[in-house]
């Protein structure tokens, strides 16, 4: 069986090839070892990493100034009280927040007059941020309390909101768990990076959204989902608000998307209330993955429509957040046709997903208190 | 600094962020563990793969069909006196060469009307096939003898052209070195894929050439290489007709792109001498990454044009060969903004390049024997 799936949203062809998946394989994928370092993300490392430019939950912010939070003889595990906390990256990939985008001044090709030359580039005016998810050094995001993951999900929106109204064109917000996902550290955290220009990936979809919604009148994302729920062999899970399923063309193995059920805001004007559920389910899902997967890396990349848009055109949008785990290795393939190959069908993965035992002694207690050990 | 620059051809946005090289990392990039399987790919074990569909030299073809090739008797090491072998892959990513590119019949959404059906699929029509590269048990592309390396890039053109004579619209060659880049096995090999249809990332490319065409009535690649050999800082090696260097927006840190000097025809109507030179260049260009890189898992992709074009869409074509080692990760931002972020400045990655020592003791002598050891 080998067929190739179009994504509608994306426009991704992805070929997915069940018979690849039995091909042998001399390379054995053991996980990266880690070196433990000194972790600038615990509690009582504040002074690791620059000031803080968020904190959760608001009361703890004012502790977390105060002198007595950078002190030595505080007893470890204890801190402020902060359970999240935002930093500016220290290593950014972006330029100084001041910096404008403008046209590259030193010609780079030397001998070629500037109006000639093919080559552009800009200053990136941006910037990048750190979301820590928990005081506690926890890895993956279902070991987070079930209040980390909603001020996780809560900084999300906030610090989007701030790079909205610093002007900036786009932020992304994603995730990396584990070596082979793009982590360096370990400690459970997310990254912002506020860029000065719309991703390509991203102009793709608000393009396609828009043309669906002058055609047919509705969110081609919602439409999407309200036909995954129609057709259910591709659900994993549901709360009142929210669907998480296997995408018809997933272009990686076992990837989920949760999406809203109905219509919603733009993800920096979402309520409290729903990004709790939100973080419940994103929660329930990861948890999933590592039953089925055994603890694999996996990214999580929250898909927000720009900022800036003209009314008609942010009326066609829809966010979403993509969870898909790093189980395969992308190959020469992938990078030179931009196609993907999936050698596990989504209707597979999802009721993997959908079945997996993650019973009571997996699941966190609403009230538990995270540990500092590791999971397994 | 940090800035963000646009590769012309491709489309692609770079972030170059120099500072990001020095973020502390807490995972150890150990290569993965080998575990030797008996190699399919080995003189010896023909039989473990399907019959060839080519074989280099051309006189060995005989030889190799012949049921002594087969025998147990033969001595280790001994073949029947081919050097490159092309077989269909037993794992193929397509379907049957005989199947039709169809709108899929088996409704993958029940309860949704097709024509309102946002998913659509189509059973995958093409080839997928396997060129290994030496009869001994090398990894490396620089560890092949300088005949070796002729004949895979000879391979690479024949199989090209059997794919655009059975009618299929495109065929992507890529090679996999490396667990990291994606291979399976660790005997040479590369791989040709062909498609009913244009990849996406061809099909911008092919635009953009084409509106550069009509533009400035040049190839827009030859430009660029024009444009890369005048300024001379992203030069990595030069031979009569080919190039090599660092491109002004690589997305991988140290990759490299070979293009032609002047405009060429398609690659699958190249000369054997041509194609001799290219694979020199290629060797050199690979043997330089071990010594800079030590021993970096990397992928090369051949981009082609699709093999129908239009005449004047044709004539704004040229096909390279992207060599680029897979030494960072690829993380949530690079999967969700489907744009980069590049630690190596690649005027940096130029020099170094430029300036390793792959001295005499490195370089293979052109009548020397492959060794069964592996590289260091």
């Amino acid at each position: 069986m080998s067929e190739v799936r179009q994504d509608p949203l994306t426009g991704r062809r992805v070929i997915i090839a069940e018979d690849r998946a039995g091909r042998p394989d001399e390379f054995d994928a053991a996980p990266a070892r880690r070196i433990p370092i000194d972790c600038p993300f615990c509690a009582g490392s504040e002074h690791a990493t620059p000031a803080s430019l968020a904190v959760y939950p608001a009361q703890a912010a004012e502790a977390h100034i105060s002198p007595d939070a950078h002190s030595n003889t505080r007893r470890e595990g204890e801190h402020a009280g902060w359970q999240v906390r935002v930093v500016p990256n220290k290593f950014p990939a972006t330029g100084e927040p001041g910096e404008r985008w403008r046209p590259h001044s030193a010609a780079p090709h030397a001998g070629v007059h500037a109006a000639e030359s093919l080559f552009k580039a800009a200053s990136v005016c941006g910037s990048h941020e750190v979301i820590i998810e928990s005081p506690d050094h926890v890895a993956g995001f279902s070991q987070l309390t079930p209040q980390q993951a909603k001020y996780t999900f809560v900084a999300y929106r906030d610090r989007m909101q701030a790079a909205a109204d610093a002007g900036h064109a786009y932020a992304i917000v994603f995730k990396n768990v584990g070596a082979v996902a793009g982590a360096s550290l370990q400690h459970a955290h997310s990254q912002l990076i506020a860029l000065p220009f719309t991703p390509p990936e991203i102009e793709t979809q608000v393009g396609n959204a828009s043309r669906h919604h002058q055609l047919r009148g509705s969110r081609l994302l919602c439409e999407m989902t309200a036909q995954e729920r129609k057709a259910g062999v591709r659900m994993v899970a549901q709360t009142d608000h929210f669907a998480a399923f296997c995408p018809f063309a997933s272009r990686f193995a076992y990837e989920v998307w949760i999406a809203p059920r109905q219509p919603v805001a733009p993800y920096q004007q979402s309520s409290c209330g729903l990004l709790k559920e939100l973080a419940a389910l994103a929660q329930d899902v990861t948890q999933r993955l590592q039953t089925v997967l055994r603890n694999p890396a996996y990214n999580f990349v929250l898909h927000n429509a720009p900022f800036h848009l003209d009314k008609h055109v942010a009326a066609a949008q829809q966010w979403r957040l993509e969870i898909f785990p790093r189980i395969t290795r992308t190959a020469g393939f992938e990078w030179g046709a931009g196609c993907f190959i999936n050698p596990v069908l989504p209707e597979r993965a999802a009721r993997e997903l959908r079945e997996a035992d993650i019973a009571t002694e997996h699941r966190r207690p609403a009230n538990a208190q995270t540990r500092r050990t590791m999971q397994p």
